[in-house]
């Protein structure tokens, strides 16, 4: 159709945004996006699943959602309810999740949920940037809570909700990421998951716990629990199977005490038919059987990549570069000088077919974090030829040079300032 | 989770519904919905589609959107221009489809695009329900333009649009579905879809079309060519898998002029992250080779289980029932007489453990349809025991105490009021 335009553009809406740009593919050197490893696609095994699921049951695709209800695939449930009870703790049963189109809606249904124009909700101070564009299309007032290796400062947190207090003013949720922090990827130890809980409880105040990369922890599924297993009636928690099995297949789920759950449901059906069936159906048979194994193998690979890249970093920025080491997940979070504006980078980097994160689309104070980037692991894996003539993976980080963390090392670490309320 | 509340329910936002009640199945005799029939699903053609595309590219499903645009799937959007092509008329390539998450997504993006609390839409006076909870939501004043035999009334339509003008109102769209109406299943002859496009023209607003039944003409897919297909800069095109396929995939798509097209593409992508690509593989893997067959051996039996209804409900209902025999799709409207009020039946059907949609859901003016209902057709269809001891399909079509449409018959149709504007 191209060269027909179309008639009435002066009837679209206020708020309608200029089209999209034509899909010019990824960039050749893509750090956007959290992208799984293409070789790691389990091809075989998702054929296997497939015929072994629309065999058993692939006649009740004739109807909407499976006739199942609006809350997804029955099996799918159970899995991500015996999944988070084996490995975060949390007591669950089928009937206590929904399932959702990818982790995105479920960010959005707890928004609808709460979220209204002017209501105020606390994030991490440098966090995922769909929660920044989600929220400010809502129109809500976001405060940056500060963050350290082990996640939210409780004391920082304190000053801000007491602040907000004496204004009138109860967030209508704290958003964290407890477990793999994006973009830091720092794990928040147990006792600061109670200190956290109890200071939320003290202001009355929800916490939305996002938990998308808790399955990629380094050696194991071992992170403390769950916030939403240590106190359910104070928490909503979601995740989803983007990160660990592939982006492209659009699973997510929340949990939540019932009358909130029921809720995201009705809200839920009420503006869509379901999320698609056969997507839950293939997953759920795949990973009701494969999902320790191939998160196991995901996990050492993504590890690998990651001490490729730190290595690469290392060699090119030298003491200029600060990365938090993450302890799971898919990224690596920079801090290069103070002086640095990381914005600047973006389109000469893209001229270069280089793309990455400026750290102001990752926080919600653009000008503490503009010496910041954020680099997602790159597709593909090291070539084993080259491999041989470099360094193990791993070595770069104990070289006296290289900061893993902030304040952990002997050279001077850039003072961070911390976000103003 | 049971017994375990959310400690600040205080919080909700002020439109957040009740929770969805639990999920208790269908009724046994379950009347509403578009579902299909689970004996048509092709499971084994399905399971052979997906081993072929998964080997063939499943290892991009580790990249978002496959690494290939906000638009979808590229052989499922060559795929759609194919098949509107070869049987709507429609002269659009790959780069001129938006994949959707259902054709809802479809509808959501075009409201989104146009509609803004307070404007005018015109929709028809008979129409999918799904349109009128949508736009209500929005606050949105809809309109409803009187129907007959082939569709869109244009005299009614000029009355409503100059009484519209007369106000300096300009609607934001006229939304029809020209062919297999929902409800009615009629199918708007050219010269009125002509008709239908100058007077829209002359008005100054764009149409909303919607062909998610136009694969399913009963004799095959020869119906006039689609509005988008006459008049590309005037129209917007929806369309959609759930009814050809199987409604528990979610997948749909639209067509528009570029400027508008790209518009919904940043709208869609803006707010999440691509439609679920597994379907959208398998689907056009399999579609590919198989739409023509597939849509075919679907209309047929379709058609045969609406003749089995429409004989029961004369055996039932005798002269008290006048349905609009459709000329496709998956459901028959029929009125009652004037002084039944169908609202008032569905709590009692439900207690005998049957489902329909009252008149009113599926109208602009409730009052106008308060004696009609729509039953969708049902799962399943005839057993052929049963089949040998009763007349064969569309004899009672035949017989004369049944009007195939209003007026069409010798018996006293009653009288139907328009709606006011």
């Amino acid at each position: 159709m191209s060269g027909t335009g179309f008639a009435y553009p002066h009837l679209f809406g206020s708020k309608v945004p200029p089209p999209a740009p034509r899909w010019a593919g990824h960039p050749k050197y893509n750090f956007i996006g959290g992208h799984n490893d293409p070789s790691l696609v389990p091809v075989e095994a998702l054929i296997e699943a497939t015929q072994t699921v629309l065999r058993r049951e692939g006649q009740s695709l004739a109807l909407y959602s499976l006739a199942q209800g609006p809350q997804g695939y029955p099996p799918l449930r159970q899995f991500i309810a015996d999944k988070l009870k084996r490995w975060r703790g949390i007591d669950s049963d089928a009937d206590g999740v929904l399932v959702t189109s990818g982790s995105g809606q479920g960010i959005d249904l707890v928004n609808q949920m709460l979220v209204e124009p002017g209501d105020t909700v606390i994030l991490e101070e440098f966090t995922y940037g769909g929660y920044l564009t989600k929220l400010k299309r809502i129109g809500a007032n976001i405060v940056g809570a500060p963050l350290d290796d082990d996640g939210i400062r409780i004391d920082a947190l304190e000053t801000i909700l007491a602040g907000l207090k004496k204004k009138g003013t109860t967030p209508k949720y704290i958003c964290t990421i407890p477990t793999i922090q994006n973009p830091t990827g720092s794990i928040m130890p147990l006792a600061r998951r109670h200190q956290l809980l109890a200071m939320a409880k003290k202001y009355g105040v929800p916490i939305f716990e996002d938990e998308c990369y808790a399955d990629l922890t380094w050696g194991g599924m071992n992170a403390p629990p769950a916030l939403y297993a240590l106190a359910p009636d104070q928490v909503v928690h979601i995740g989803s199977f983007s990160k660990t099995l592939a982006p492209a297949l659009r699973l997510g789920y929340a949990l939540a005490a019932p009358e909130f759950l029921g809720r995201m449901t009705a809200i839920k059906s009420a503006t869509e038919s379901g999320t698609g069936a056969l997507e839950q159906m293939v997953v759920a048979e795949y990973f009701s059987k494969h999902f320790a194994d191939h998160v196991g193998k995901l996990a050492g690979q993504l590890e690998e990549k990651l001490d490729t890249m730190i290595e690469a970093v290392e060699r090119e920025f030298g003491i200029a570069a600060e990365p938090w080491r993450p302890k799971g997940g898919i990224f690596l979070w920079i801090k290069l000088p103070e002086h640095v504006d990381t914005m600047k980078l973006v389109q000469p980097a893209l001229k270069a077919g280089i793309a990455f994160n400026p750290g102001p689309e990752w926080a919600c104070d653009g000008a503490d974090s503009k010496s910041r980037l954020r680099l997602c692991l790159p597709f593909r894996r090291r070539k084993s030829s080259a491999k041989a003539s470099r360094p193990s993976p791993g070595s770069a980080l104990r070289r006296p040079g290289f900061r893993s963390r902030a304040g952990t090392s002997g050279a001077p670490a850039p003072a961070r300032k911390e976000n103003a309320l």
